[in-house]
Protein backbone atom coordinates (compact mmCIF):
# COMPACT_ATOMS: atom_id res chain seq x y z
CA UNK A 1 0.00 0.00 0.00
CA UNK A 2 1.52 3.33 -0.69
CA UNK A 3 1.78 5.62 1.68
CA UNK A 4 2.39 9.83 2.14
CA UNK A 5 5.94 10.34 3.29
CA UNK A 6 5.92 11.42 6.68
CA UNK A 7 2.89 9.22 7.61
CA UNK A 8 3.48 7.58 10.41
CA UNK A 9 5.10 3.68 9.89
CA UNK A 10 2.69 1.09 10.06
CA UNK A 11 1.98 -1.02 12.99
CA UNK A 12 4.64 -3.62 13.75
CA UNK A 13 3.21 -6.81 12.48
CA UNK A 14 3.65 -10.74 13.32
CA UNK A 15 2.11 -12.06 10.26
CA UNK A 16 -0.81 -10.77 7.83
CA UNK A 17 -3.53 -10.05 9.69
CA UNK A 18 -1.43 -9.45 13.20
CA UNK A 19 -0.73 -6.26 14.77
CA UNK A 20 1.05 -6.43 18.22
CA UNK A 21 -2.47 -5.31 19.68
CA UNK A 22 -4.14 -8.89 18.43
CA UNK A 23 -1.11 -10.58 18.97
CA UNK A 24 -1.57 -9.41 22.63
CA UNK A 25 -5.37 -10.77 22.66
CA UNK A 26 -4.24 -13.92 21.49
CA UNK A 27 -1.35 -14.26 24.21
CA UNK A 28 -3.72 -13.38 27.06
CA UNK A 29 -5.87 -15.52 26.30
CA UNK A 30 -3.43 -18.61 26.55
CA UNK A 31 -2.52 -16.42 29.75
CA UNK A 32 -6.00 -17.54 31.03
CA UNK A 33 -6.87 -20.53 29.97
CA UNK A 34 -2.98 -21.97 31.09
CA UNK A 35 -2.48 -19.70 34.21
CA UNK A 36 0.76 -17.20 33.54
CA UNK A 37 3.02 -19.52 34.87
CA UNK A 38 2.24 -22.32 32.79
CA UNK A 39 1.99 -20.18 29.84
CA UNK A 40 5.00 -21.27 27.46
CA UNK A 41 6.12 -19.53 24.98
CA UNK A 42 5.89 -22.90 22.73
CA UNK A 43 2.16 -22.92 23.75
CA UNK A 44 2.01 -19.30 23.10
CA UNK A 45 3.47 -19.49 19.47
CA UNK A 46 1.60 -22.70 18.74
CA UNK A 47 -1.53 -20.44 19.45
CA UNK A 48 -0.44 -17.64 17.07
CA UNK A 49 0.42 -20.03 14.16
CA UNK A 50 4.02 -18.43 14.49
CA UNK A 51 7.58 -19.66 15.27
CA UNK A 52 9.30 -18.58 18.42
CA UNK A 53 11.77 -16.20 17.39
CA UNK A 54 9.04 -14.92 15.19
CA UNK A 55 7.13 -14.03 18.84
CA UNK A 56 9.89 -12.70 20.25
CA UNK A 57 10.79 -10.38 17.13
CA UNK A 58 7.70 -8.91 18.84
CA UNK A 59 7.83 -8.93 22.52
CA UNK A 60 10.75 -8.73 24.37
CA UNK A 61 9.97 -11.61 26.93
CA UNK A 62 6.94 -13.49 28.46
CA UNK A 63 6.77 -10.80 31.22
CA UNK A 64 6.62 -8.20 28.65
CA UNK A 65 3.57 -9.69 27.23
CA UNK A 66 2.46 -9.30 30.69
CA UNK A 67 3.28 -5.66 31.32
CA UNK A 68 1.94 -4.52 28.28
CA UNK A 69 -1.65 -6.97 28.63
CA UNK A 70 -1.98 -5.58 32.36
CA UNK A 71 -0.69 -1.89 31.37
CA UNK A 72 -3.62 -1.97 29.22
CA UNK A 73 -6.56 -2.77 30.79
CA UNK A 74 -4.63 -0.93 34.35
CA UNK A 75 -4.42 2.21 32.23
CA UNK A 76 -8.29 1.82 30.76
CA UNK A 77 -8.90 1.81 34.70
CA UNK A 78 -7.20 5.01 35.56
CA UNK A 79 -8.67 6.97 32.72
CA UNK A 80 -11.89 6.11 33.92
CA UNK A 81 -11.00 7.98 37.54
CA UNK A 82 -9.21 10.88 35.70
CA UNK A 83 -12.03 12.08 33.62
CA UNK A 84 -13.33 15.10 34.64
CA UNK A 85 -16.76 13.48 35.79
CA UNK A 86 -14.86 11.88 38.15
CA UNK A 87 -13.69 14.42 39.63
CA UNK A 88 -16.86 17.24 39.56
CA UNK A 89 -20.13 16.83 41.18
CA UNK A 90 -22.05 15.05 43.54
CA UNK A 91 -20.42 11.85 44.74
CA UNK A 92 -23.58 10.61 43.67
CA UNK A 93 -22.92 11.15 40.38
CA UNK A 94 -19.44 10.76 40.34
CA UNK A 95 -20.18 6.71 41.87
CA UNK A 96 -22.61 6.52 39.03
CA UNK A 97 -20.00 7.74 36.20
CA UNK A 98 -17.12 5.28 37.27
CA UNK A 99 -19.61 2.14 38.28
CA UNK A 100 -21.16 2.75 34.47
CA UNK A 101 -17.73 3.60 32.81
CA UNK A 102 -15.51 0.82 34.76
CA UNK A 103 -18.10 -2.05 33.67
CA UNK A 104 -18.16 -0.81 30.44
CA UNK A 105 -14.30 -1.28 30.77
CA UNK A 106 -14.62 -4.75 32.28
CA UNK A 107 -16.89 -5.92 29.29
CA UNK A 108 -14.68 -4.37 26.69
CA UNK A 109 -11.52 -5.99 28.18
CA UNK A 110 -13.00 -8.57 29.88
CA UNK A 111 -9.87 -11.33 29.12
CA UNK A 112 -7.17 -8.23 30.55
CA UNK A 113 -9.51 -7.48 33.42
CA UNK A 114 -9.14 -11.75 33.98
CA UNK A 115 -5.89 -11.69 33.97
CA UNK A 116 -5.63 -8.94 36.30
CA UNK A 117 -7.58 -10.50 38.79
CA UNK A 118 -6.02 -13.86 38.78
CA UNK A 119 -2.35 -11.90 39.58
CA UNK A 120 -0.43 -13.65 42.16
CA UNK A 121 2.11 -11.94 43.03
CA UNK A 122 5.33 -14.14 41.80
CA UNK A 123 7.15 -11.22 39.69
CA UNK A 124 8.41 -7.56 39.67
CA UNK A 125 5.37 -6.80 36.98
CA UNK A 126 2.80 -8.64 38.49
CA UNK A 127 3.79 -7.00 42.35
CA UNK A 128 3.40 -3.38 40.57
CA UNK A 129 0.23 -3.93 38.60
CA UNK A 130 -1.80 -5.16 42.10
CA UNK A 131 -0.38 -1.87 43.29
CA UNK A 132 -1.77 -0.08 40.67
CA UNK A 133 -4.87 -2.02 41.18
CA UNK A 134 -4.94 -1.30 44.97
CA UNK A 135 -4.22 2.57 43.81
CA UNK A 136 -7.80 2.19 41.63
CA UNK A 137 -9.69 0.63 44.50
CA UNK A 138 -8.66 3.37 46.87
CA UNK A 139 -10.21 6.13 44.51
CA UNK A 140 -13.77 4.49 44.73
CA UNK A 141 -12.99 4.04 47.85
CA UNK A 142 -12.87 7.87 48.53
CA UNK A 143 -15.41 8.95 46.63
CA UNK A 144 -17.71 6.47 48.48
CA UNK A 145 -16.06 8.54 51.47
CA UNK A 146 -17.32 11.47 49.93
CA UNK A 147 -20.77 9.94 49.56
CA UNK A 148 -21.19 9.40 53.47
CA UNK A 149 -20.24 12.46 54.40
CA UNK A 150 -22.62 13.88 51.58
CA UNK A 151 -25.95 11.67 52.68
CA UNK A 152 -25.84 9.44 50.00
CA UNK A 153 -24.06 6.35 50.76
CA UNK A 154 -26.08 4.38 53.68
CA UNK A 155 -24.05 4.85 57.39
CA UNK A 156 -24.55 1.27 58.01
CA UNK A 157 -22.14 -0.05 54.82
CA UNK A 158 -18.52 0.84 55.73
CA UNK A 159 -17.24 2.78 52.80
CA UNK A 160 -14.34 0.84 52.11
CA UNK A 161 -16.79 -2.34 51.66
CA UNK A 162 -18.67 -0.45 49.73
CA UNK A 163 -16.06 -0.29 47.90
CA UNK A 164 -15.23 -4.26 47.93
CA UNK A 165 -18.52 -4.58 47.51
CA UNK A 166 -19.05 -2.54 43.96
CA UNK A 167 -15.74 -3.76 42.49
CA UNK A 168 -16.56 -7.42 43.08
CA UNK A 169 -19.89 -7.34 41.46
CA UNK A 170 -18.09 -5.09 38.25
CA UNK A 171 -14.94 -7.72 38.18
CA UNK A 172 -17.53 -10.91 38.00
CA UNK A 173 -19.13 -9.55 35.00
CA UNK A 174 -15.93 -11.43 33.17
CA UNK A 175 -16.98 -14.54 34.42
CA UNK A 176 -19.35 -14.46 32.46
CA UNK A 177 -19.44 -11.39 29.46
CA UNK A 178 -19.26 -12.45 26.55
CA UNK A 179 -19.33 -10.14 23.60
CA UNK A 180 -21.68 -12.19 21.84
CA UNK A 181 -23.79 -12.99 24.25
CA UNK A 182 -27.22 -11.23 24.57
CA UNK A 183 -26.97 -8.52 26.55
CA UNK A 184 -24.80 -5.24 25.58
CA UNK A 185 -22.37 -3.30 28.18
CA UNK A 186 -24.98 -0.46 28.41
CA UNK A 187 -27.53 -2.96 29.92
CA UNK A 188 -25.38 -4.55 31.98
CA UNK A 189 -24.32 -0.85 33.68
CA UNK A 190 -27.79 -0.11 33.76
CA UNK A 191 -28.76 -3.14 35.98
CA UNK A 192 -25.40 -2.70 37.70
CA UNK A 193 -26.27 0.79 39.21
CA UNK A 194 -30.09 -0.57 40.14
CA UNK A 195 -28.42 -3.01 41.82
CA UNK A 196 -25.62 -1.14 43.79
CA UNK A 197 -28.26 1.89 44.44
CA UNK A 198 -31.26 -0.05 45.32
CA UNK A 199 -30.54 -3.79 46.06
CA UNK A 200 -33.04 -6.18 44.80
CA UNK A 201 -35.93 -5.34 46.86
CA UNK A 202 -38.99 -4.07 44.41
CA UNK A 203 -39.62 -0.32 45.05
CA UNK A 204 -41.77 0.59 47.90
CA UNK A 205 -41.23 -2.63 50.12
CA UNK A 206 -40.21 -1.86 53.67
CA UNK A 207 -36.96 -3.04 54.55
CA UNK A 208 -37.72 -5.87 56.95
CA UNK A 209 -41.08 -7.42 55.52
CA UNK B 1 -0.73 -42.88 72.09
CA UNK B 2 -3.12 -45.44 73.67
CA UNK B 3 -6.26 -45.67 72.51
CA UNK B 4 -9.45 -47.49 73.32
CA UNK B 5 -9.59 -51.44 71.15
CA UNK B 6 -12.62 -50.87 68.40
CA UNK B 7 -11.81 -47.05 68.51
CA UNK B 8 -11.67 -45.65 64.69
CA UNK B 9 -8.35 -45.25 63.14
CA UNK B 10 -6.38 -42.34 63.46
CA UNK B 11 -6.61 -40.07 60.15
CA UNK B 12 -3.77 -40.55 57.78
CA UNK B 13 -0.46 -38.24 58.74
CA UNK B 14 2.01 -37.04 56.55
CA UNK B 15 4.64 -35.96 59.30
CA UNK B 16 3.37 -35.45 63.07
CA UNK B 17 1.05 -32.56 63.23
CA UNK B 18 -0.31 -32.94 59.68
CA UNK B 19 -3.42 -35.00 58.71
CA UNK B 20 -4.71 -35.68 55.31
CA UNK B 21 -7.12 -31.90 55.60
CA UNK B 22 -4.17 -29.93 56.93
CA UNK B 23 -1.90 -31.38 54.12
CA UNK B 24 -4.78 -30.64 51.49
CA UNK B 25 -4.44 -27.23 52.92
CA UNK B 26 -1.48 -26.18 52.24
CA UNK B 27 -1.84 -27.85 48.29
CA UNK B 28 -4.07 -25.70 47.67
CA UNK B 29 -2.44 -23.19 48.51
CA UNK B 30 0.77 -23.71 46.20
CA UNK B 31 -1.77 -24.18 43.80
CA UNK B 32 -3.57 -20.74 44.25
CA UNK B 33 -0.04 -19.20 44.39
CA UNK B 34 0.91 -20.77 40.66
CA UNK B 35 -2.47 -21.86 39.40
CA UNK B 36 -2.80 -25.44 39.04
CA UNK B 37 -1.06 -26.05 35.97
CA UNK B 38 2.18 -25.21 37.55
CA UNK B 39 1.93 -26.25 40.57
CA UNK B 40 4.53 -29.08 40.41
CA UNK B 41 4.94 -32.24 43.03
CA UNK B 42 8.31 -30.34 43.54
CA UNK B 43 6.24 -26.90 44.75
CA UNK B 44 4.08 -29.14 46.55
CA UNK B 45 6.32 -31.33 48.36
CA UNK B 46 8.77 -28.59 49.02
CA UNK B 47 6.15 -26.55 50.76
CA UNK B 48 4.82 -29.46 52.66
CA UNK B 49 8.33 -29.98 53.99
CA UNK B 50 7.92 -34.29 52.76
CA UNK B 51 9.37 -35.61 49.67
CA UNK B 52 7.40 -36.48 46.85
CA UNK B 53 7.49 -39.92 47.59
CA UNK B 54 5.37 -39.10 50.97
CA UNK B 55 3.14 -37.16 49.05
CA UNK B 56 1.90 -39.93 47.00
CA UNK B 57 1.53 -41.97 49.67
CA UNK B 58 -1.00 -39.70 51.07
CA UNK B 59 -2.29 -38.83 47.42
CA UNK B 60 -2.89 -40.73 44.32
CA UNK B 61 -2.02 -38.13 41.73
CA UNK B 62 -2.14 -34.07 41.38
CA UNK B 63 -5.62 -34.25 40.01
CA UNK B 64 -7.03 -36.85 43.51
CA UNK B 65 -5.69 -33.44 45.29
CA UNK B 66 -7.53 -31.05 42.81
CA UNK B 67 -10.82 -33.45 42.68
CA UNK B 68 -10.96 -33.54 46.97
CA UNK B 69 -10.08 -29.86 47.48
CA UNK B 70 -13.17 -28.86 45.12
CA UNK B 71 -15.34 -31.47 46.58
CA UNK B 72 -15.23 -29.97 50.00
CA UNK B 73 -16.07 -26.55 48.99
CA UNK B 74 -18.45 -27.98 46.23
CA UNK B 75 -20.08 -30.23 49.05
CA UNK B 76 -20.44 -27.63 51.33
CA UNK B 77 -22.02 -24.89 48.87
CA UNK B 78 -24.10 -28.23 47.72
CA UNK B 79 -25.16 -28.83 51.99
CA UNK B 80 -26.62 -25.00 51.95
CA UNK B 81 -29.09 -25.75 49.37
CA UNK B 82 -29.44 -29.14 50.32
CA UNK B 83 -30.86 -27.55 53.95
CA UNK B 84 -34.24 -27.61 54.99
CA UNK B 85 -34.18 -23.36 54.91
CA UNK B 86 -33.38 -22.97 51.54
CA UNK B 87 -35.80 -25.29 50.56
CA UNK B 88 -39.15 -24.38 53.18
CA UNK B 89 -41.12 -20.92 53.47
CA UNK B 90 -40.81 -17.59 51.05
CA UNK B 91 -38.15 -16.90 48.54
CA UNK B 92 -37.17 -13.83 50.31
CA UNK B 93 -36.15 -15.72 53.26
CA UNK B 94 -35.04 -18.74 51.44
CA UNK B 95 -32.57 -16.06 49.52
CA UNK B 96 -30.98 -14.97 53.32
CA UNK B 97 -30.65 -18.24 54.67
CA UNK B 98 -28.70 -19.32 51.71
CA UNK B 99 -27.04 -15.88 50.53
CA UNK B 100 -25.91 -16.23 54.88
CA UNK B 101 -25.00 -19.87 54.41
CA UNK B 102 -22.44 -18.99 51.24
CA UNK B 103 -21.05 -15.92 53.05
CA UNK B 104 -19.78 -18.22 55.58
CA UNK B 105 -18.41 -21.21 53.13
CA UNK B 106 -16.82 -18.50 51.70
CA UNK B 107 -15.20 -17.06 54.65
CA UNK B 108 -13.87 -20.42 55.99
CA UNK B 109 -12.97 -21.84 52.49
CA UNK B 110 -11.85 -18.70 51.11
CA UNK B 111 -8.57 -20.92 49.17
CA UNK B 112 -10.57 -23.32 48.31
CA UNK B 113 -13.79 -21.40 46.16
CA UNK B 114 -10.40 -19.39 45.61
CA UNK B 115 -9.18 -22.56 43.32
CA UNK B 116 -12.82 -23.69 41.95
CA UNK B 117 -13.02 -19.80 40.59
CA UNK B 118 -10.04 -19.94 38.94
CA UNK B 119 -10.79 -23.19 37.23
CA UNK B 120 -9.63 -23.29 33.61
CA UNK B 121 -11.44 -26.40 32.41
CA UNK B 122 -7.97 -28.43 31.32
CA UNK B 123 -9.23 -31.47 32.36
CA UNK B 124 -11.82 -34.08 33.01
CA UNK B 125 -11.71 -33.39 37.02
CA UNK B 126 -12.16 -29.32 36.05
CA UNK B 127 -14.91 -29.43 34.01
CA UNK B 128 -16.81 -32.14 35.79
CA UNK B 129 -16.04 -29.22 39.08
CA UNK B 130 -17.31 -26.81 37.15
CA UNK B 131 -20.85 -28.50 36.36
CA UNK B 132 -21.63 -28.78 39.99
CA UNK B 133 -20.84 -25.15 40.26
CA UNK B 134 -23.17 -24.15 37.35
CA UNK B 135 -26.12 -26.52 39.44
CA UNK B 136 -25.21 -24.25 42.18
CA UNK B 137 -25.67 -21.44 40.50
CA UNK B 138 -28.75 -22.74 38.96
CA UNK B 139 -30.02 -23.27 42.81
CA UNK B 140 -30.31 -19.42 43.67
CA UNK B 141 -31.36 -18.64 40.39
CA UNK B 142 -34.68 -20.64 40.81
CA UNK B 143 -34.83 -19.25 44.28
CA UNK B 144 -35.11 -15.56 42.67
CA UNK B 145 -37.29 -17.14 40.35
CA UNK B 146 -39.87 -17.82 43.34
CA UNK B 147 -38.97 -14.29 44.36
CA UNK B 148 -40.02 -12.62 41.50
CA UNK B 149 -43.74 -14.75 41.06
CA UNK B 150 -43.59 -13.78 45.35
CA UNK B 151 -43.81 -10.16 44.61
CA UNK B 152 -39.96 -9.84 46.64
CA UNK B 153 -37.93 -9.28 43.89
CA UNK B 154 -37.78 -5.82 41.57
CA UNK B 155 -38.86 -6.56 38.12
CA UNK B 156 -36.29 -4.69 36.10
CA UNK B 157 -34.04 -7.13 36.87
CA UNK B 158 -33.48 -10.86 35.60
CA UNK B 159 -33.31 -13.14 37.97
CA UNK B 160 -30.75 -14.65 36.34
CA UNK B 161 -29.10 -11.32 36.35
CA UNK B 162 -29.39 -11.13 40.14
CA UNK B 163 -28.04 -14.74 40.65
CA UNK B 164 -24.88 -13.73 38.79
CA UNK B 165 -24.39 -10.30 40.97
CA UNK B 166 -25.33 -12.24 44.35
CA UNK B 167 -22.67 -14.93 43.49
CA UNK B 168 -20.25 -12.01 41.67
CA UNK B 169 -20.56 -10.38 45.47
CA UNK B 170 -20.19 -13.43 47.46
CA UNK B 171 -17.29 -15.16 45.40
CA UNK B 172 -15.41 -11.39 45.87
CA UNK B 173 -15.17 -12.54 49.62
CA UNK B 174 -12.20 -14.10 48.93
CA UNK B 175 -10.16 -11.50 47.43
CA UNK B 176 -9.75 -9.76 50.19
CA UNK B 177 -11.24 -11.93 53.48
CA UNK B 178 -8.27 -13.43 55.86
CA UNK B 179 -9.61 -14.99 59.63
CA UNK B 180 -6.88 -12.98 61.23
CA UNK B 181 -8.72 -10.10 59.79
CA UNK B 182 -11.41 -6.75 61.75
CA UNK B 183 -14.52 -8.76 59.93
CA UNK B 184 -16.14 -11.39 61.23
CA UNK B 185 -18.16 -14.07 58.70
CA UNK B 186 -21.47 -13.21 60.15
CA UNK B 187 -20.56 -9.22 60.03
CA UNK B 188 -19.60 -9.66 56.08
CA UNK B 189 -23.03 -11.92 55.68
CA UNK B 190 -25.06 -8.97 57.35
CA UNK B 191 -23.24 -6.43 54.95
CA UNK B 192 -23.80 -8.39 51.82
CA UNK B 193 -27.49 -9.21 52.95
CA UNK B 194 -28.20 -5.43 53.22
CA UNK B 195 -26.30 -4.54 50.16
CA UNK B 196 -28.22 -7.31 47.99
CA UNK B 197 -31.54 -6.16 49.80
CA UNK B 198 -31.46 -2.45 49.87
CA UNK B 199 -28.35 -1.15 48.13
CA UNK B 200 -26.13 1.70 48.82
CA UNK B 201 -28.79 4.08 49.15
CA UNK B 202 -29.68 5.55 52.55
CA UNK B 203 -33.12 4.57 53.79
CA UNK B 204 -35.75 7.00 52.61
CA UNK B 205 -33.58 8.69 49.54
CA UNK B 206 -35.61 8.39 46.55
CA UNK B 207 -34.77 6.41 43.68
CA UNK B 208 -33.39 9.17 41.48
CA UNK B 209 -32.22 12.29 43.70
Amino acid sequence: MDRAPGASPPPRRGRPGYDQQQMLEVIVSVFNDHGYEAATLELIAKRLGLSKSAVYHHFDSKSAMLELALDRVLGALEAVFDAPEANEGSALLRTRFVVRAAVRVACEQHRYLTLLLRLRGNSEAELRAMERRRAVDARLRRIFEDSLVEGTLRVDIDPGLAERFTFGLINSIVEWYRPEGGLRPEQIADAVILFMRGGLRPEGMSVRP
